[in-house]
């Protein structure tokens, strides 16, 4: 199997933090893409993944797999253990579920604030992210105020449990894991969310989050890469 | 179980869609949400669905799930028996891969046309829809174009096959035919799009798509309802 994907950015982290768990590193072979250079806008990788994001799964038959939940659901339901997309229908739907909230309140609105609202990645890439850039536009600004509220209400939930689902961590609390890094990265965390910042070091602290080959997928990553 | 939703709209029309193939209908409570008058975007339907969008799920122990791909998640693998949502792995992640894609191709920007640069469902719930109501945005456009773009990348792929990961319909299936109803009473379905259209009544003569008691959840339908 290969992955296409570029360490530190939110969804190659996703992905990466799932082959940890389920210890599938050492069957992959990791394909860089030059994000920065906007090689996943080109035509060659867009054959790829039509949606032009980053990463793509390709399987040994050629078989490609984007969408970081699409891709979750094929590495960890390939033992037939699955242990981060749920093994019941009740928890398949609250991952699934709490996954999409992480996507459409948080990581989503960050990346929309991140390209419309800020210096973003630079001239090759911002022209295929914002026709307005570079400037900030009122819509990255409203969806900047979206992540915060999306932040809050996650805050919220880990108050009354430790995981977003739960007990235990799932596909769910990987996507707000990116989110909130990108979040970071971009400034917009609202001060005072201690139940979030304690998941936080609850998550930092999970075997497949800490030790992926020596990587950290952590902010201080990201802002090492130029992110 | 209940449902809450509004027939003949676009994601409630998922959930229905998914109860008649799983033969889920005579167990479950249809709870009538009045769309029209923004009553999904209330404090009582907030804390039901802090997303305020329809259809929600609510089991008999009072768990409420929502996001259609969560919904059917639970629906489909209720018996044991996942017809919608993949058996294998590799189903799996194609069928997730390609129902995101339905949504963030189509579904989605036919939303943001509709409520962006269309009268869209008139004041109540415009006010919630587009800060600009009633006018057309330049976002608006933008969307429906990538619609149409989107329904154009769906025709090619199914000239090769006869449902879009093979040949069994599934959950992508499902969303495509909301966002392609979507579109049609949106006024912006390309022409000469033959494969799609072929697809279209493929769909149309399927069991839980033509006899949902009595409810027939094709365009018409939508138009009837006012959409």
């Amino acid at each position: 199997m290969k992955i296409y994907d570029r360490p530190g950015f939110p969804n190659p982290m996703r992905i990466r933090i799932v082959l940890a768990q389920k210890g599938l590193d050492s069957e992959i072979e990791f394909v860089p893409v030059d994000l920065i250079a906007a090689e996943h806008k080109q035509p060659a990788f867009l054959a790829k993944n039509p949606s032009g994001v980053l990463p793509v799964l390709e399987l040994d038959d050629g078989t490609l797999i984007s969408e970081s939940t699409a891709i979750t659901e094929y590495l960890d339901n390939l033992d037939g253990k699955p242990e981060l997309t749920g093994r019941t229908p009740r928890e398949k739907a609250l991952i699934h579920m709490m996954q999409r909230r992480a996507e459409a309140y948080v990581l989503d609105p960050v990346g929309i604030y991140f390209h419309h609202a800020t210096p973003g990645l630079g001239a090759a890439l911002q022209a295929f992210k914002s026709p307005q850039w570079p400037g900030r536009t009122e819509m990255g600004e409203r969806e900047g105020e979206k992540a915060k509220e999306g932040l809050r209400y996650f805050n919220e939930i880990l108050t009354r449990q430790p995981f977003l689902t739960g007990e235990t961590y799932s596909m769910a609390d990987i996507t707000l894991l990116a989110g909130l890094a990108f979040a970071e990265v971009a400034g917009i965390v609202p001060s005072g969310l201690d139940a979030l910042a304690q998941w936080q070091a609850r998550m930092a602290g999970l075997p497949a989050v800490r030790n992926r080959s020596g990587q950290n997928f952590l902010p201080e990553d990201l802002k090492r890469l130029g992110f």
